[in-house]
């Protein structure tokens, strides 16, 4: 009774404050988002941040309804989080990997989506190798979508979670200043967090030697580095990217004692660092490659925190696409 | 509230009709059925329908009871649509595959299950390739058993629903001619569907070539017909079956050309099939195979109907196993 | 309602019969664990008996609350045993295995629980090779951590549901005689029933070739004997551990035949045992192997009842696990 009224309490506040109606029943990234899209989504999570601090972790806002984690690529954490988030409003979950499923009797991902559509899905959330799927899904189905990572593009939950992760540690992102550091052309986690920081008013440094640089690099709205020493020092927040060993040796990527050397980040580079910058990584860690263990677990990391807020940033996002696709079906009155 | 009440009336309305008590516990194949109970079954899905349009999809049907999928053959639609159903009903769900289970240690299919049951479980949902599989599992056992395919036998729930979509669109089958066309030989579908059709009084044709007719055909309550355009005019439904690659280059299956040729549903075969001919098929379909993808997606074909029409079907047979199984426990009066 | 209250009355005696308080928020093993810890579990459990008896096989004691199968090892039965006990106390479970997770991507144990636990998980259930995971997994994780079997360590609700069983049938276990017969060196499920039955005044007998006995056999608190035959008249309970294959043909473990011959539980040696001797299994059964078909589904076998406590005994620790890291996070009066 009381976990009601106080959800239904924050509603009220967040509509009040901000009277802005969200009406996109899919995520398919961050770069279409406005500002107030991108405020609204924060804000809602902000809201749903206290269930999981609670004796009892549920609100009962999706009860009835089905998520699926249409994932076409191995992913432990991202399905994990969103099947926590769905679980916690109170969703059915069903899992459907590529492998042992119809896909590999060569049935179409429209077709997959089309049939799981017919069994009642509400919401897909879609990873998959080819960047633009769930954009083709949206186009064919009428439940909601959530892109959970497609190929190089966006993953527009990462960005938010990280952006989300940012402004609890300073309040404001407007004037931050944020570098991320490593492979950005092979990045979609680099991707959404450029759009959404960008629009959000935070100035984006892309760090990397210039093989990993993403073609276009002068198009999107960033500065460009290949020295992470001449920056670091004025830098609010790293953003260490993963080192990917499947490119290794390719001649992007000579060697890891080669990239460790100019783009790690460890005690010596740290000490160039603003003493309460924040250091992140959307995780799995390569420890002693990208990133120092000592920093990963110290003070300014904020690695498990983002983990943390993963889970708020995708219940708002589900909540959301949920009470975008109710709206519309709701007859004109 | 509301719902309760709903679905009270719903059940209780079905009860004056018919006065009938189901009393299976298992639900092995459409083949021992009478009329009654197929019929039965059908106006109980009926009375469900109506949950899967709710826009909270949940009846307490099977609360606090156990569901376990038991598949020892790979299946993605079949496992799901039994997931949904049993959740929907708000039970809880199992999963069980073959690969990387005690089974692969070498234990039996009876020591599995009675483990199974040992643990609580209410209903087993059993895939098998050994014809009889779900039969043997429920003389072993005490809870309710439920046939999700066994071997070249049959597939009740498959069967119920394709009679189901009929009935839909149609309103009553007796004296509905419907054709099967394929590899009747090796398809479980076509056999619970020969079943129930026939009991509800519908004519069936097996169109295929003679290798991939059933030996024993002239047993069945059949007309077998090895040419498509010859009877396509005259049918009110068309089944078109798998083409099931791992067939092809055998003696019984030459090419898929030929095949194609002579079975496929094509747009030029299509204008000899009367205007309102239904279009059905159990997915995943081969698209240019054995169906054209314009008549797939076209106003004739009932294949998604036939998607979500499985899971009421399957709501309303976990439903009915259970309850049977509940009356048994009672104790006399 | 009354299910409430039953379970409500029920907690209440069990907290006037010994007013004992639980403290331990991980089961590790039983080696530490005191005859009064002992006894409150298994009595928790019979406590818990009657909700797996219920057509409402519910009760809401962790709702909310998430558990997490954490398996490195294969396992279908513990695996599903934990997940059926803990949704029957309305927890949510994930499912996590090392196979196609970040743990293939290098990830280390501790990174994994670490992240598992910012998403908010409330109990990791872990199985791994290596004896002592689970301890080192409870030195850097704040929630509570129940050991599923680790290495040749311990493998403690399998020994805490083979000594309910051996209670349940007898009453007290105090001067029973046990014999633990097989591969005892590689089995943690031996180790666990030794310290238990040990702790709660048992006397238990080691039984199978020298080469299977483990390295420091005389510092355990049994009896070793390397003669089935001669020992199992006095027996009051026979716990046949599962032949490992795996094993066959290194210079420990010769030959099936002969293995069997000396150690086999079959309907010639089980003349010279008790009428009433119990005959226990861990599972799955190798049948005809180290125990014989008909003595297993036989008047003497526990088989079955050990799988059905197994359910009542992890419930029981997850609740008792779960209420002690409640109690913990209390604020100081």
């Amino acid at each position: 009774m009381t976990t009601k009224t106080k959800q239904g309490n924050k509603m009220k506040s967040a509509e009040k404050n901000d009277r802005f109606v969200w009406t996109r029943k899919h995520l398919l990234g961050l770069e279409d988002l406005s500002k107030q899209e991108l405020v609204h989504i924060l804000d809602t999570a902000e809201g749903f941040k206290d269930i999981s601090e609670r004796a009892i972790k549920k609100a009962p806002a999706l009860r009835g309804k089905v998520v699926v984690n249409l994932f076409f690529e191995d992913s432990t954490r991202t399905r994990n989080s969103f099947r926590l988030a769905a679980s916690r409003l109170s969703a059915d979950v069903l899992e459907f990997t590529a492998k042992g499923s119809s896909v590999s009797k060569g049935e179409t991902l429209r077709d997959t989506a089309r049939n799981l559509e017919a069994m009642g899905i509400d919401i897909v959330v879609i990873r998959h190798s080819a960047g633009g799927a769930p954009y083709l899904l949206s186009q064919c189905v009428d439940c909601c979508v959530v892109n959970a990572g497609d190929g190089f593009h966006e993953h527009p939950t990462q960005g938010l979670l990280d952006i989300f992760t940012m402004r609890e540690a300073r309040g404001d992102l407007a004037g931050m200043k944020v570098a991320i550091v490593g492979d950005i052309a092979h990045s979609r986690v680099a991707r959404s967090n450029i759009w959404g920081l960008h629009t959000l008013g935070a100035e984006v440094f892309l760090v990397g030697p210039p093989t990993l640089m993403p073609a276009g690099a002068d198009q999107l709205p960033v500065t460009v580095c290949y020295d992470f020493d001449e920056i670091i020092g004025e830098m609010d927040a790293l953003n260490m990217l993963r080192v990917q060993f499947e490119r290794i040796g390719l001649p992007t990527f000579p060697s890891v004692r080669e990239y460790s050397r100019l783009f790690a980040l460890n005690s010596e580079r740290m000490k160039r660092a603003k003493k309460d910058v924040l250091v992140m990584h959307p995780g799995p860690i390569n420890r002693g490659l990208e990133l120092e263990s000592e920093i990963a677990d110290g003070p300014n990391s904020t690695i498990l925190r983002q983990v943390t807020n993963g889970l708020t940033i995708r219940m708002a996002v589900l909540f959301l696409v949920n009470q975008a696709a109710a709206e519309k079906r709701k007859p004109e009155a």
